[in-house]
């Protein structure tokens, strides 16, 4: 993939996230990861959304090495690399504060998998972090929230549940490239919206049955995908 | 009917449901049938809305035999034909996975008629199925979705309650045609988001009268309808 | 007030409710009267909105009598008869299944002033009618609403809480003219929707009191008000 | 800073709390003043947002002195004076009824620090005022809501925690400048709904830690702010 390939993916991606309702302000960053020459793009920090150009993505390596400077990387950066180290299939990470997700992540409540919407594209329980100890807030925060995430998917495949709620936070999505990640945080909140007004009506709502589950994540995804034209 | 207007109904039923808020990504379907020539015509599998043309829809028999091979139906085409096989008065067919009602189907809660908005298409409690066997999902998971539903409404006129919640799943909506369809998809969601918000207060809301229920629906429905020009 | 001038007023504000996302479907009305020559225009029956015109509205006498038969009123019209008959100091009447005021009405649910978002225009608890009796709907239903809302109303004046909500079914709301009428409407489900998130966390939230209730209100009504230019 | 200049930046601070969907009908106002000439430019009484100009807004000192009587200022004036007069490091300040803030204001219920998104804004709880006694709403509302709001912030910062909810009306909210204020006022709202939706699930949801609140809010504010370019 050319560098303009990847940041334009990059540009379009982070104006989703603002298009379908997920980010407000300045929250919320999404970067893009080409594994061949391993240079990341991410969002600028603190440029507004609606004066931003492809131009304005900053391309690192997996190290943070930026490669210009004209534009500091979103404060975010060590998150999204920590994760490209810890989680080598993956491709695009998003971060945004979207509403019923950031509710759950600060009620401390996971997703499980009330139905089918949520069994097509996340295949089992959307995990909260464990809040952060007062000295990884203070001496490495920022590497230290994507730690505590990459902790928190442990040696799950981080592709088959492609999200992980921060504590008091909010949720970082990924998936095999930019279109997929904002895909998945779309329907993160979708699934976290539902989930919210199920446990408001219901302590403990049942989840979907395993057979369920893999049945409608499976069509969608792996060897035997079934899905589309 | 000719193929052509069977096509266009049904391309703008599946578009009207984005329209309307009750689609998201690329879940939900609608289909349509000529009885007199027994095709159906139904959405393609995994075509994005904003790209769908009228010439995408997929033309099947009753017996889910498709007429040309450019595109593979939805994946819910066998839910489709079983309930135009067993419901023969309905004429098009809409599953979604709209917000509230899909709450209330991960919620096992059916949605009495607590009011006039319901009674004026709803003539009664929209029922939710029970909830698929392990074998049903394995073996033949999208008939048995059908099969369900069609136990649910059982010896029921399905045009006087147009709606089923499956179970963990969504809901799916039908009618006389493709537009009356997307209507009655449209009502049940707000039923739906009115009932939940009822019972997030009052663990059981009390339903209006039969008396209340049969004089709007009445007003609307049937020999004796006086409502509209 | 020519009769052309009130069809498009009351045009204008059937229209309003739907702009303000008051009115889904072809639920809801709103008429206006010139008390002068005693006619009313009220919105026709079943016609969408994306098509309706002035001409469309049907012009009335308080018998309910036409002046052509071109158009039918809207099947309430008996219940807009009889409020202009109860109230002669209304000049509109707006019904809409409006969102959160149906679920309170739903709910049998009065909605207490809460706030100075609801004392600036509602004098006090906007009241619930009691159900209609088996006899009141299947003899007289559309009438009956009607004298259940001016029961409801009573002695009370009914510009100082232009709008009632009827039991199972939604709001009637009313105003000085069709202008004021939807302006009541729209305030009227910002505060039911306030006041019904007010009675999910805590089931008897505090009104405001009655100084302050009467300090908001009598600044924008009355003969000492002093909002505005 | 010019007086045109002022008031077109207070103009637009008063269009964006529309178009943020924070102020329905003709709820609100906004107010900036230049520090050096002692100039506030506010929001008109009663005038239809649609039909609002630059020049509309009314020039006053801090002692409420207009400067032409072309229009008559927001009748909110007096509480703002008190307010620029109370915090002088403030520049500008927005009032809404904007619904999550309001239905919190209402319920008497602080807005703790629950998030991130909270902490990058607000460096502790929003807290809510006492009710004004009968006294002071009869004899000098507009001021004593003025006095009641410094009273809350008391020897606080008042840029730290840019917001007071006033109990049983609704969110005042300031910020050094105009474009600041309204997006204090905005995320403001946003917290205002997560809080209402983690107070809906649970009684008393946890606030963050101090340092998560420190490492958020000072990343973004004072003299060791690293975020932007």
């Amino acid at each position: 993939m050319t560098l303009a390939a990847l940041k334009q993916a990059v540009l379009e991606a982070n104006l989703a996230t603002v298009r379908h309702g997920l980010v407000k302000a300045t929250f919320g960053n999404a970067s893009g990861i080409d594994r061949v020459s391993e240079r990341i793009a991410i969002k600028p920090s603190g440029v507004p959304y609606e004066e931003m150009t492809a131009d304005h993505m900053v391309i690192t390596d997996l190290a943070g090495t930026t490669f210009d400077n004209r534009f500091r990387p979103s404060s975010d950066l060590d998150t999204h690399l920590v994760l490209y180290r810890a989680f080598p299939t993956i491709g695009a990470i998003i971060h945004t504060h979207s509403t019923y997700a950031t509710i759950m992540a600060q009620a401390r409540r996971p997703i499980p998998p009330l139905g089918t919407t949520h069994a097509d594209y996340f295949h089992g329980t959307i995990p909260v972090t464990r809040d952060l100890t007062a000295e990884e807030i203070t001496e490495r925060y920022v590497e230290a929230t994507g730690e505590v995430i990459a902790e928190t998917v442990g040696s799950g495949d981080p592709l088959a549940i492609p999200a992980v709620l921060v504590a008091g936070h909010g949720p970082f999505v990924w998936g095999r490239d930019p279109e997929q990640a904002v895909l998945n945080a779309m329907i993160l909140e979708e699934v976290a919206k539902m989930a919210w007004h199920g446990a408001a009506l219901d302590a403990a709502p049942p989840p979907i049955s395993q057979t369920l589950l893999d049945r409608h994540y499976l069509r969608k995804h792996g060897a035997n995908a079934t899905y589309g034209q």
